[in-house]
């Protein structure tokens, strides 16, 4: 079958990253008769930098075009650092997100028998932990309206919500959990804000619709606690935008590194897959990024076209590169000998 | 000397805990000869149901006219679980930190050397950890416009700084630098939010005025997962009210239960001290409650009093207790036996 794909490298290590699932994708087009058409696209620092535009209509189109979007990650030091550039790499991926009415952000977090010893968690604390965030991603705080006063001594911004919103997400995560361990957790701040108790009212009635899946409710700072405490309680945990944000990060300490961690973007018209790290622009350009979660984010790209077999190959390659040992440093003790991003990349491609 | 404290027992095992911190600063008071009056106040849920109100006039009127607040805990789980409710109990903190201008909230994250071993962290991660988190306490999404449409089919909360608020903390957090690492690292999401902009911009020109504190700025998903991965990185946090209340739940696994977890929150007409854990109703009268963050309230309380003896004395009561590991279950193994709240209580008071 032939594919067209959205390559969108970004900024910092983004692009070395997707170079390497690039090379995956290309072994299993090879292995398994695939054309994989590369479209690359440009968004984020990069963008702005060529265009003034963090998102130029062309990525969009291309984009929509594409049968999924394969994406590395936007940030650059020169915007983090000053508060006051008005257009900034990020609105380029938060725009794209609704443009295409991603929705639904999935993000997996297990612990690989072989990285228990990376997490700064004890052991038996992690062992078997196997979570799935469901994140809404087009709405709440990051896409209510933004205001900073004329004398720039006040600002503002709205978070809102939908029941509309809240609903089509909330379906996919309880569908997913009738798949897994039929445990579903809101994640809110009932106690405080508006928007959290329609979450807990909206997300209660519709599991009724799910007798055989259990619900529960936990505030987020509570939460951000319980998934370093105990994370295998959690099966299925479902929140707004800025909440998943923090969880998912907070929940990174249990696989090890942030560096394996892939993501889904569904619901709307086409389908994104992304690394949850950031573009790390330190790194960059050094060959030390780990390019697992960019690899495994390919995967679920191709388990999202349909593609199980394929999928499963690049799942048991990267499996592999962590059995023998074939990592980047951040996966490695302080003086063990470490691979390059390219050097894992190689490796991968190869074993598919 | 003589001092008026307002005691604010509140909901679930907020009474029995502010019992064993009474316990402890009746027995400061036998040692070293003061008076301490206390008025005893309701909020909460308890409040609602004895006046509709969870907090009564009478309430502000004792804690506005009292030396000091100590507050237990407040929330109920009927509440909790039924969104709908108008009224609730947290309303009750939440204006009560308004009316008494308590902005500047101080939450002080140790490692214990005796308590290294219950965290869910691994010892060589979190030894030598010592953090003061400041965390605005009386603007930000808290405050902001809460609404709920009419339909009843959306709803939202507004997120609101001033240039003045965000000030006068920052103000208070770098002095506190300067005792201690001289380091101020602001937590934001300045890639996101407007707020976060209005932040970094106004943190940035206030740190030009201490020049021996060092400043740096992290994005709040990044910065809940650095503080599990890398907590001795950081000296003196400042952030906002909800990002504050978030990450400071994430760092109180790094004192290995949030039950020792103490805080201040001070910066207007009085100062009120409370545990960081919350009310923990399935507790409640079980007299399993771990009473240490209530006692070391009391302790920060009797430090902002400038009774500095006395509270050195409560420290080093909690100390030897945690030395000699009379504690409650939280601190404890699965089969090792484990002293009640009462107990603690008792023995803390009686070693001052
Ligand atoms: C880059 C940033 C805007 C983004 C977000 O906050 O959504 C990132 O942190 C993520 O989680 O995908
Ligand atoms: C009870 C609740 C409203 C409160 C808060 O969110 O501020 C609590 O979590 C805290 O941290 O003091």
């Amino acid at each position: 079958m032939k594919y067209t794909i959205a390559i969108i490298p970004g900024d910092g290590i983004g692009p070395e990253v997707t170079t390497q699932a690039k090379k995956a994708l290309d072994a299993v087009a090879e292995v398994y008769d695939h054309i994989f058409l590369y479209k690359e696209a440009q968004m984020g620092a990069c963008a702005i930098e060529k265009t003034g535009d963090p998102l130029p209509q062309e990525t969009i189109d291309i984009c929509k075009n594409a049968d999924a979007v394969l994406c590395g990650a936007i940030g650059e030091l020169k915007y983090d650092n000053d508060p006051t550039l008005k257009v900034r790499p990020e609105q380029g991926l938060l725009r794209l997100r609704q443009e295409l009415e991603l929705f639904c952000n999935v993000r997996p977090v297990k612990a690989y028998p072989k990285l228990l010893k990376n997490s700064p968690l004890k052991k038996e604390i992690i062992s078997g932990t196997d979570i799935l965030i469901y994140r809404e991603l087009t709405s709440g705080i990051y896409f209510g309206k933004k205001e900073i006063s004329e004398d720039g001594l006040s600002a503002s911004d709205v978070c809102s919500y939908t029941v509309d919103e809240i609903s089509r997400i909330t379906h996919l995560a309880f569908k997913a959990a009738q798949d897994r361990k039929k445990k579903v957790t809101l994640i809110d701040k009932a106690n405080v804000l508006a928007t959290s108790r329609l979450w807990r009212k909206t997300v209660a009635k519709i599991g009724e619709e799910y007798p055989d899946v259990a619900l529960d409710f936990m505030f987020i700072d509570n939460a951000a606690m319980q998934i370093v405490l105990n994370p295998t309680r959690f099966d299925v945990i479902l929140t707004e935008n800025l909440f998943g944000d923090v969880i998912s990060d907070v929940a990174c300490v249990i696989g090890g590194s942030i560096g394996i961690l892939a993501s889904s973007s569904v619901g709307g018209k086409n389908a994104l897959f992304e690394p949850i790290h950031g573009s790390y622009p330190q790194a960059a350009g050094k060959d030390i990024a780990n390019p697992l979660a960019s690899i495994l984010s390919a995967g679920l790209m191709l388990e999202h076209l349909g593609l199980h077999d394929e999928a499963d190959a690049i799942q048991r390659a990267v499996e592999k590169s962590l059995d023998l040992g074939i990592t980047t440093q951040d996966l490695k003790g302080k003086n063990q000998y470490s691979a390059s991003t390219a050097k894992v990349g190689d490796f991968i491609a190869d074993y598919i």
